[in-house]
C-alpha cells in the first residue's frame, strides 16, 4: 500500500518568539510525506522552481518517500512562504507569499502512482486537486484539505471537490467559514452533508475533533512546553493520520480515532523545532513511545 | 466529609446568540455548590441583599446543600452581574456589574462549619479569602480560584493566598496574566513555584489542563452541540471537581485526573441551558452515564 500526496514543497522562512529559520525546507507536501513515511511508504507528486536547494532533498533521504512525482521546473521558482508566530504562537501570519510555480499547471502523477490506495489532497486550487484525483485510478481513500483563499474565491469548485472525497483534513477557523456555523460538531455535520463520510478538525494547541455519522470525538494536543514553530503542524498531523489509515488498511471509526492519536504525536513533534528538523531525527521508537505517553494520559477513569 | 465553598450568589442576566435569560439565579458559589453536591454535601458561605428572590432559594431545595453560612444583610444588594456571549461563545462580555454586598464585609464562617475537610475559595478579594479560611480549623484541601482584576490590583495579597491553598482551579487568560507566560505549561508550572501543589487550567471549549510536579495531563471538553449558555461552567467544573475529590478522601494525581473527567461533565451539563436549569433537572445517573462515555471516547489506542 502507498500514500500519494499532492502538495506544496516550499521555501519557507520563519519567525517565533524562539528565534528564526530563514530559506528552511517547508510546504504541505513536505512535512506531510515525513510524517506519514513512518507508517507507509509515500509518493509525492509536486513542482518545485530551479532555484530549489538540493540540499533540501536531504529531508527526504532515507525514508520510503518515493520522489519520482516532484517536477523540477526550469524557468519557474519554488513557493515561497514567509510568515511569523507570535503570542500563544496558535495562528501563523503570513508576511509574504510568492505562489510562483503553485500558480502554473498541476504536476503530473508519474504512471507508475496510478495505483495509489490512499490519496491526500493537500491545500492548493480545488480544480488542481481534482486534476490529480482523475489521475488515481481507483483509490480506496481519499481526503482533502482547503483554505480560506478557495472558500471564499472558489466555493463551488471546493464543493465539488468535497463530492469525490471520503474525509476533510481542515483547521477550525475553516470548518466555521466554510459552514457558517460556530460551533464546530455543527460545522462538522454541515461538512458530512456535503458528501465525506468523515471531518478531522485541527484545533491547533486545542487538539482535534473527529465527526462522523456515528458521533463527535474530541482529542487534546499533546501537552507541549516547548514550542519552537509550530509551521507544519497540521501537515504532520495529516500525514500521521494517512500513514496510519494506509498502514492498517481501514477508515472506519475507530481506526479514525487511533489515526488521530498518531496525527496529534506527529504534530508534537513538528513543533518542537524549526522547519521538519525534530521530524528528521525521529526513530519509530520514539513515536511509541510518545503515543503509548499519550494514550496513558487519555486513559482516566 | 464536605464542602465548604465561598463565593457569590448572583442575580445575573445573560444574553447569547440562543436567547436571553433576565433575573435568574447565578453567582460561583450558586453553580459550585449544586454541581458539587452530587458528590458530596456542601456548606455555602456567601451573603446576598434583601432584594434576593426567595425563588431563587429552589435551586438548592432537595440537595445535600446547607445554607447556613448563607447571609441575608439587610439594607444591602445582592451582586448583579449582565452579560452577553457572542460568537464561538468562548468568552463572556461584561456588560454591567454590580458588587453590591460582594464590596461589604465577608460572610461569617458558621461554627459549625468549621470542621470542613475540603475548602474551595472561589473568585473573591484575596484578603477575603483568607478570612474565609482561617476560621476553618483543619481543612484537608484547599482550593482557590482568582480573576484579571485581582491578578493586576491585589497581585501581592493573591500570592499570599495562593501560599495557603493546596490547589488552583484558574482560566488559561489568568493563568497566563499571573505569570507573565503564554505557554500553559509553563505558567501552570510557576503557579507551583507559588505554593500549590496542583494547578487546573481551564480551557473553555478546549478542554482542561491539570500540572503537577508529575506533569501536565490535557483533557478535551466533552464534545457540545447545544451550547445554550456558558455562564457558570468553570465554576460548575469546580464545583465536580471538588465534590469528587472530597467523596474519594483523596487528592493524588491519579484523583486530580478522575476529578477533572467529574468537572468537564457537569460543565458541559450547565452550557446546555441558562442559568442552574439544565443541572437541576439532572440525575446521578444522568451524570454517570456522561462520565462513562467521555471516559470512552478517550480510551483509544
Amino acid at each position: 500500500m502507498a500514500v500519494l500526496v499532492t502538495g506544496s514543497v516550499a521555501i519557507d522562512s520563519v519567525t517565533t518568539p524562539h528565534g528564526e529559520a530563514r530559506e528552511v525546507p517547508g510546504g504541505s507536501a513536505l512535512y506531510f510525506s515525513v510524517a506519514a513515511s513512518f507508517f507507509a511508504p509515500v509518493r509525492v507528486v509536486a513542482a518545485v522552481g530551479e532555484d530549489f536547494p538540493k540540499r533540501f532533498l536531504r529531508v527526504f533521504d532515507d525514508r520510503a518517500i518515493d520522489l519520482t512525482g516532484l517536477e523540477f521546473r526550469r524557468g519557474s521558482k519554488t513557493f515561497r512562504w514567509t510568515g511569523r508566530f507570535d503570542g500563544d504562537m496558535n495562528e501563523a501570519q503570513t508576511v509574504d507569499v510568492d505562489l510562483n510555480v503553485l500558480a502554473e499547471d498541476a504536476p503530473r502523477v508519474p504512471p507508475p502512482f496510478a495505483d495509489s490506495e490512499s490519496v491526500f489532497l493537500a491545500n492548493t486550487h480545488p480544480t488542481r486537486q481534482r486534476e490529480v484525483l482523475t489521475q488515481v485510478t481507483s483509490p480506496r481513500l481519499v481526503v482533502c484539505d482547503s483554505m480560506n483563499l478557495w472558500i471564499t474565491t472558489e466555493r463551488e469548485s471546493l464543493v465539488e471537490t468535497l463530492r469525490k472525497v471520503h474525509g476533510v483534513i481542515i483547521n477550525d477557523a475553516e470548518a466555521r467559514q466554510l459552514t457558517k456555523r460556530m460551533n464546530l460538531i455543527d460545522a462538522g455535520d454541515g461538512i458530512l452533508d456535503l458528501g465525506p463520510r468523515f471531518v478531522m478538525i485541527k484545533k491547533g494547541e486545542h487538539g482535534s475533533l473527529l465527526v462522523t455519522a456515528d458521533g463527535a470525538y474530541a482529542l487534546p494536543a499533546y501537552p507541549a512546553k516547548v514550542v519552537r514553530d509550530p509551521t507544519g503542524a497540521g501537515d504532520s498531523f495529516a500525514g500521521g493520520v494517512m500513514g496510519y489509515l494506509d498502514q492498517q488498511g481501514a477508515s472506519d471509526t475507530q481506526a479514525l480515532r487511533r489515526a488521530m492519536v498518531r496525527g496529534t504525536v506527529m504534530a508534537s513533534f513538528t513543533i518542537e523545532d524549526f522547519s521538519a528538523r525534530r521530524l528528521q531525527e525521529l526513530s519509530r521508537a520514539d513515536i511509541e513511545r510518545r503515543v503509548g505517553h499519550y494514550v496513558e494520559m487519555l486513559h482516566v477513569g
